[in-house]
């Protein structure tokens, strides 16, 4: 593809030689001769001046006069340097599938389960009775669907996921390697001897349109009712979400980040690493919780930023860090202070006492 | 089942309809006509006044006048409301059995292995040579069984479990899906050249009675002799133990939480989620650890609670967490102190001086 | 074997019966007739007194005459116990060999595969097309080998480990169970209605010579380009390595800690667990991060140690810590400062006042 064909591609316009042929992208600071790349994030403009791609898109609102004069680089102004160059780099990339096609012959279907059309069932993969797997479903090797499981269309499992029985996943869903969907919730009652019952998890999990889940996370069963992943939310590694969870629609959490019990987060809500909530909170929408932080009540004003073990709203945060930073300083100075006043009070005490004397003297 | 069918399954006292038909179980806030539900947790207590539950299970030491001068709702009182209610939820639910029957024909059986009466072991199974399976024990599919493991009876595997070679789990144990039970100890050497030499990993792990492992946990091996996992303990998901660690009796602990090489946990201990316990420490018996606690140190007195990272007894940390939430605030209080003291020692040092230069004037 | 075989296995000199019989090895605090034990945290030298071992390794650096006045105890000096043990160790202990030997035939192989010589695959392998794997590589149970996957020699993968599409591996690798090698990276572009599309992670997995992964771990592909392992890193359980993440040359990282995308990780670093680092940014060589630390910038010089939440240099995090530990304390000192500074200004305008007075009078 030449320039004018990406540009024509992302909906850009060149400044710059249309006819440059692009073959590969490539970071900025790495890019050469045939290569596209991209400046977004304005800590990269000084690349600019030595960069040898070909051409680099950037954003229509960046002033190009004072690089044009410096360089003769090649030009394509987007609305979204990031998005557009995501485009073309997705139509430059061989497509690799990694998808098994067909139902492989060891795979192991019951006879009451039910098979859409164009499903792919890799070697070893077993479905339930009474399960659902949707049409153009493609679910890798080692995958266990339980009995009464239900798959929408669309769906992408990678290898050994595990669909426990009853639980609902709906289209469009993808699934990473190793992840548990619908092992009992963390329940026991506490008897008089010490020990534990186990209380019955009998609810399911339901898994919404369009939901992508992490490497080797969990999400548990309800007790009752459902644990429920809404539509178009994304879960990195790790993430264990618990019992009865609701997470809202288009929220993101990070890796390795703990949700308690019968909490509730809102939409598009974004939770980054190794962030822990206790059970029973309600988070509101569009909130922003930094990593490592720990949540143990509910954050009800939306939009709001928090971090912190205990969290607290980020400003204030930083505002407490900062002066932590400093704590051995300031107990030295009020330390000193304490010097200070008690030197005070002891001379003023001995010239009043003086002047007393003086003045009875 | 009416109300008088329940009081008698759960051992209560029936005031109110003592015909009212029950078809299913809810929660209070939820609860319609031919619900069940319960009040357990005070803060609930409210929605006795507007719950359309047919019958409600209530503590014995519940006051009901008040409540039966407003209402006309049936109560069953209990002494403990929630354990009743799990006893009903039990009966009411029609009991899913998500495991497999049989021996499935792809499971793989050393011809060496022990097999137990009335095992089912699922789809693509793998026993290892001189492995030993219990009576009753279910393996559900792509379990893998190591050379030498041993499992007792009456114990339940959910997919994809990895239960290493010569480890050894106790009668009733459930494993969740994904766990994995007897890798190595993370033990290395440093070599004088900054890189390590792997310490062979020659123990095993011994998981004990009434054991519930939650999914993707890793339980590793002991370097020599065991790593344990005493009677009764509950792990929730994603939890790591390291090699040597024992746990003790009925402890359980929360999703993500990781205890540390050698490390001894006493009985009746209650770990929250993503607790941090270095290694070669004691726990005491009955100690509660709150959630994201990092604990570096033995805990000795046994019964207290601790919180906080590195962690502190907990009220301890409580009123840390209180001054350290005002600290801009008292660092400003320091400065204006200072400023303060400072005028009066200008003040007095002013004052004396002309008050000498008054007396010597 | 018997002390003086032993003493020549290790390169040690024997103090004391050469001819005694060991037969086991054990701990200091549990030895006994038959057993050889090993002295290397001076913690423990009090049980030189009393240990009932047939032989002790000891640090040639050890002053012998004060424990040999006291007991007839064997005495071998090495250079280094701890590793003249695990000679030992080795030696005595019956190796047990947990993989499977030769290619099951469950095994499903993928015709366009290149399997090398040697190779043992277990009970339901499945390797993808053009998929690679070296002499003497041995994968046990139920590991998925993707399309284009490479292993090289004398690897060993423990059970149910996925190795996605197109990632490579080196020699002498281990992997355990569970692990998650090259999943997609976290990357997802906000759309203007608050939903969100996934970018493309069409980047690999390259994983060097003589690394050690634990279980349940995932490491994700790169967006682009590639995650890198370098030679000889250790990884624990449950550690997730986001996209383009590079963890240099024997750095070891212990469970449960997290690498956020695109952070390049130097040599020789040693991680604790549950620590959290956020994208983007570099450690130095030979770093030391303590447990539970939060790293949220680059840390530049190396061979320093860090811990805390946000992370400090540890010194001065214990001198923070130190003064926190007694801030209500503090926070008292300062109001009762207040309270004497306010009463000694009252006081003193008191006596000025009265003085004024006095004088005016």
């Amino acid at each position: 593809m030449n320039v004018r064909e990406i540009a024509s591609l992302v909906g850009g316009e060149v400044v710059g030689d249309q006819g440059a042929e692009i073959v590969r992208v490539a970071k900025i600071e790495e890019a050469g001769i045939g290569d596209l790349t991209f400046l977004s994030n304005p800590k990269y403009e000084r690349f600019l001046a030595t960069t040898r791609a070909s051409a680099v898109l950037v954003s229509a609102k960046l002033d190009l006069e004072h690089h044009r004069a410096k360089s003769t680089l090649t030009f394509i102004r987007v609305p979204d340097p990031y998005v557009a160059f995501l485009q073309v780099l997705k139509r430059l990339t061989p497509t690799i599938d990694p998808f098994p096609t067909g139902v492989h012959p060891s795979a192991v279907v019951d006879e009451r389960a039910r098979i859409g059309r164009n499903v792919a069932l890799g070697a070893n993969v077993v479905i339930g009775k009474q399960a659902v797997v949707g049409d153009n479903a493609r679910l890798s090797h080692g995958c266990v669907i339980g009995d009464g499981a239900v798959i929408g269309e669309d769906c992408f499992f990678y290898p050994n996921v595990t669909l426990y029985h009853q639980c609902r996943v709906g289209n469009r869903v993808i699934i990473h390697a190793g992840a548990v969907i619908g092992s009992d919730g963390f329940g026991f009652a506490p008897k008089p001897d010490g020990s534990y019952e186990k209380i019955p998890q009998l609810g399911i999990v339901v898994i919404e349109d369009d939901v992508e889940i992490g490497a080797n996370c969990t999400v548990d069963r309800a007790t009752m009712g459902q644990t429920t992943i809404q539509r178009g939310v994304k879960l990195d590694n790790l993430v264990h979400i618990a019992h009865n969870v609701t997470v809202g629609e288009h929220t993101v959490i990070a890796a390795q980040t703990g949700i308690s019990g019968s909490t509730k987060i809102g939409k598009n809500v974004v939770i980054a690493g190794q962030v822990g909530l206790v059970g029973h909170i309600e988070i509101a929408d569009k909130t922003v919780i930094l990593a490592q932080s720990g949540i143990s009540k509910s954050l009800v004003d939306p939009g709001k930023t928090y971090f912190g073990y205990p969290a607290k709203e980020h400003r204030r945060a930083m505002r407490i860090e900062a002066v932590l930073r400093s704590l051995p300083e300031l107990a030295q100075e009020l330390q000193e202070l304490q010097r200070k006043v008690e030197d005070l009070q002891k001379t003023f005490e001995q010239k009043t006492s003086q002047r007393t004397t003086t003045s009875a003297g």
